[in-house]
């Protein structure tokens, strides 16, 4: 199968990075292909950011729904590499594929795993974001406290010693004040300090790009895609006026 | 003071007959500006529109915080005129004026005067939107039902009468079968219609439009804004690539 | 308009000390009238408090109603300026007029302005009854905390200053330890106190006597009272026995 | 031991009623004393007669701890036999014994030998009474619906009959279309159906005037009492105004 | 009336020690019977034991049964005495007698004497069994906290003074720092310690069995059963294979 | 890997059947071995039948494990196949491979492909188990409505086609009456009826056999397995009494 792994922000080394590691989890059949939007913030730290964010998002669906109209291979899940999942029920309206947000991801999978997981994110900023996500997906009782290692998302990428430290602790922190039984980390750039944070911790610690990769192939295996009755039914032809204009009818 | 009536669609008629219902709610001192962005859908019916509408709300944000900034008439506050309230926390960054959605100030009024309210929206696929804000501010246990009259957005503006009968159905559905003490339109475009209602349905009709604007007032007179602590601070200083680049440090 | 100002418990300093904050936020047309019961608790600081309160503030409404029918100025809405908003639902039923306690008023606002609000009360033994309205109203998942001060209500007539400290400290930590982007006073003598705990905090700091007084005003300019279809309704005509025999039929 | 039933309301014939019912249902060991407050509404319907009620169970409570220190009877537990549960917390800070309302007391006991009830009440206009006990309490889950006769309460004195009649059909659809396991009778005036409502709809039928009384049994052989730690811990000393004067320290 | 008290562990020590307790409190009609099942763990402390438990349960609750039915004395209810209460609804289906957990019996009678108390359990992994109980049940917004004393259940009986004073500890943090109005002690082991407790902190201290003990009689006294229409009536007839046959049609 | 699929009944056309299910969806390394305990009831209609057949899981459980420890094909994953997830926790206190209930898994996928889903159950006397596990996994406000069939577990193998059109309705009504955008089969029994019946109803159709097989392999590619610090670590040593001493240290 073809999965289009798009990361909302235009970092290409982000891109890269969580291509790499969709790539290491996805099975043999699999195929990832790790793109960006072309316009959008570099990095995602607050609900500006992600309003943004997720046109990038809608136009990386549509561009894959099109590579498939004309003789492509068609792309048959999407992946939203931001932890926010921004635009994510905006793209499920605009393909019949299934689209997995790495949010939702690593929740579904860490409920499966433990009753109660602590959630370890970049800035205290997005927390509320994290918050907001664990109430809307109905899993606000099984998350014990989302935590901050108030990381600037850049700086993943630029102070990886530092910043793993700081995640670190504060995942020792979730497992030992929090009682949690597995953590997940909340943000697409952690995405490769998986396997070091679970040698450090002894508790199993879910991230979201592996997780959203293994959701879409799930899906796909069983036929499953997006339903196309009610919210998600594709867009009602319209027009769009000035620069999303390609988007109308 | 001076609100900035922002409707996330593209269509002038429904700007400008929002801005008149503004407008005639408001106080003495109140001046109405009713706007609308370049680019975006001409209607708001669904996740994916509501995703685009969102940055033409943030550029009209963006526009009135500039125009203030420029010796112009400063913004002392915004509205954001869709029923799905579009791009509400990301605006809210944007600013230190307040900012309100129509959902929510009508949902909030309401709550003030009844201890049940039924919502008729426009299209069944735009229920889910209204639950998911429901239970996202809080409203869920105060509102019986939400209600489709199945009528198309712009069939407010092109068949005006045919609309109102739907419509009035529906309220009086949610009077006599959900037991609602009030009604909250689901729809910016239905602003003109409350007064009819009413007298239809003898039961008070909240409609979000004239809503928002008197909670602007009721913000500004008090001397409140967006709180920037937290995460509706302002965002960070960042570079935004393509087409977004004007919104980055 | 004409808005009457219920303090529910019996103190003039209160009163008037609530009547003038009133009148600072006033919109120009709107005219303020503090009132108390000559009945009830000398301040309000639990449940047996507030249930005898409750029946001042009845007293009042109908005192309200009536002399707008014996040609007297008819009285528009009115606020119960108690932070419990003691007898809220049962005022509802005896008058067309808006209602608005100020708890649910400052609750209200602050959600307008934040994604996430801190309480900060009088005395210890009333964080269950904000934390029971909080619930009730919808507002739960939007405040981080119900804190005290531990100040007794009257303390905050007869030592101002050292009530302050107190208050300020609370304040702090709610911005601090929670991460409250805005505070709620949580009690109807603290309505003066509003302007230096913004200057202490430098966050948004409401108080629920002023806000209710907005709402008032923006129910008021929309033409909008209180639902009399379902529980809301007038009281069913019947005999009240004994010493309450003046409410009856 | 000795309990104190209260009717809220002030009308002989449902205390006596009501008595005689709990009478029916008492240990060997419990002796019942049925009271009404001299003053009051003389059936409770809405918010409104709630409220007023609530001073008639102050002045209850109060008289019946009085006449424990006086020498006469001490009384062990209270009961509030209106399905309104007014006053209830207000009451439990004026004793040291147990009070139990009727409503919480019939939930409680529906949750324990059914896994969903519904709830038969009287009028239309106190379902929302009842939905926001359901909620406050923690058992709207247990409920499957609030079902209303629409028969005034004092029918049930005066038209027994066609009040049973009516009862009688709502308890069978409680059963057929709630797929309700038990039902709970939303009127203290209710309690004397009992038997024959079980005949009728083969199904169990909970009345809160027994459920209390076993329920007050229950915590008084167990040493159990209201808790005087924190928000229901006795009333501050403190003035009274005007009528109230004798709650006054 | 007859009540068998089940205790679904198979330490002896523990089902007398509770019998005892139960006994204490019975009325003067009641006669307790304490059983235990001869298969499964001999302490509960975690959710496999709980399985196992649940069919010595019903293995306990049928013999009640048959003996009944074999012209033994009947018995009237039955309770579970693990805090777990293991097996619960299964036991309900297999009688029309009343069946009472002592974990559900604690939370019910805390509520009715406090607005929030916390509950005192033995080891941190029984901790998340307590909080799935108090969601299911709907009381999670009444505790405040679940508090783990890290005692393993044995250690009631082995060391008794150690265990003590560690649970003790645990009672007095939750009155001083959760501010709970009563403790709920999470264990069956910890009956006889109820009156000590209620010394030490000056606060009411529930435990289960006594509680459990008294809602039987209660349902009983009013002639209340486990509802027979829906999921909780008799199993249908059908195989069971293997060493669960005797449960067989 | 090696997936170990416990039918928790003993119809052993049942274990072959969703064997064959779960083979047909099974990635192409996965083996899966459908298995079903020598005790428990021959099909699962109850909270009765549940807690035996969690007895029957626990020991299936075990083989595995043992089989693991003794040189023979470990395994890497357990689906627990019948839609009340009997057993769940207590499954993965034994293991720490990942378990995952088949009601659970549906549940999971139907919330990634739609924002609404029905659940379509065979007896309306489950109809509560399925709504009390809505509720505890956090999707009570993901789905519209749990419909019964009203068809005995057993009348799948035995009178197919009347089964068939029964649930076909049901599923009509799901999506044209609920307005829900998918639906989940509440029965591991139907596993096989997913095809026609997504051809029937025009929408996505999850079952729970499927879906949990996919959500084993992708815990498994992502290197997951039960987190063993807390409640899900394996059983403290202790002894057990009677017929289940086999599990004892």
């Amino acid at each position: 199968m073809h999965i289009r792994l798009i990361n909302p922000n235009t970092t290409p080394a982000m891109t890269e990075r969580m291509g790499a590691c969709a790539t290491r989890v996805a099975a043999p059949g699999t195929r990832i292909r790790a793109v960006q939007p072309a316009d959008g913030p570099v990095s995602i730290e607050g609900h500006f950011d992600e309003a943004l964010a997720a046109v990038g998002v809608l136009d990386e669906i549509r561009r894959g729904e099109e590579e498939g109209r004309n003789g492509g291979a068609g792309v048959d899940a999407y992946v939203i590499a931001c932890f926010g999942d921004p635009g994510l029920l905006a793209a499920r309206e605009l393909t019949a594929a299934p689209v997995i947000g790495i949010a939702e991801a690593a929740f579904h999978l860490a409920t499966l795993i433990s009753t109660r997981f602590s959630v370890v994110t970049t800035l205290g900023r997005t927390v509320v974001i994290a918050e907001h996500l664990l109430r809307a997906y109905g899993f606000e009782h099984h998350c014990r406290k989302v935590r901050a290692a108030e990381i600037p998302v850049l700086d993943l990428e630029e102070d990886a010693d530092g910043a793993f430290a700081c995640i670190a602790a504060e995942c020792r922190r979730a497992r030992d004040e929090d009682g949690a039984g597995a953590i997940v980390l909340g943000c697409g750039g952690m995405a490769d300090l998986v396997d070091r944070l679970r040698a450090e911790t002894g508790i199993p610690v879910v991230e979201g790009v592996g997780a959203a990769v293994k959701l879409a192939e799930a899906l796909h295996g069983l036929g499953l895609g997006t339903s196309k009755h009610g919210d998600l039914a594709f867009p009602r032809a319209k027009a769009y006026a000035g620069r999303f204009s390609y988007f109308g009818a």
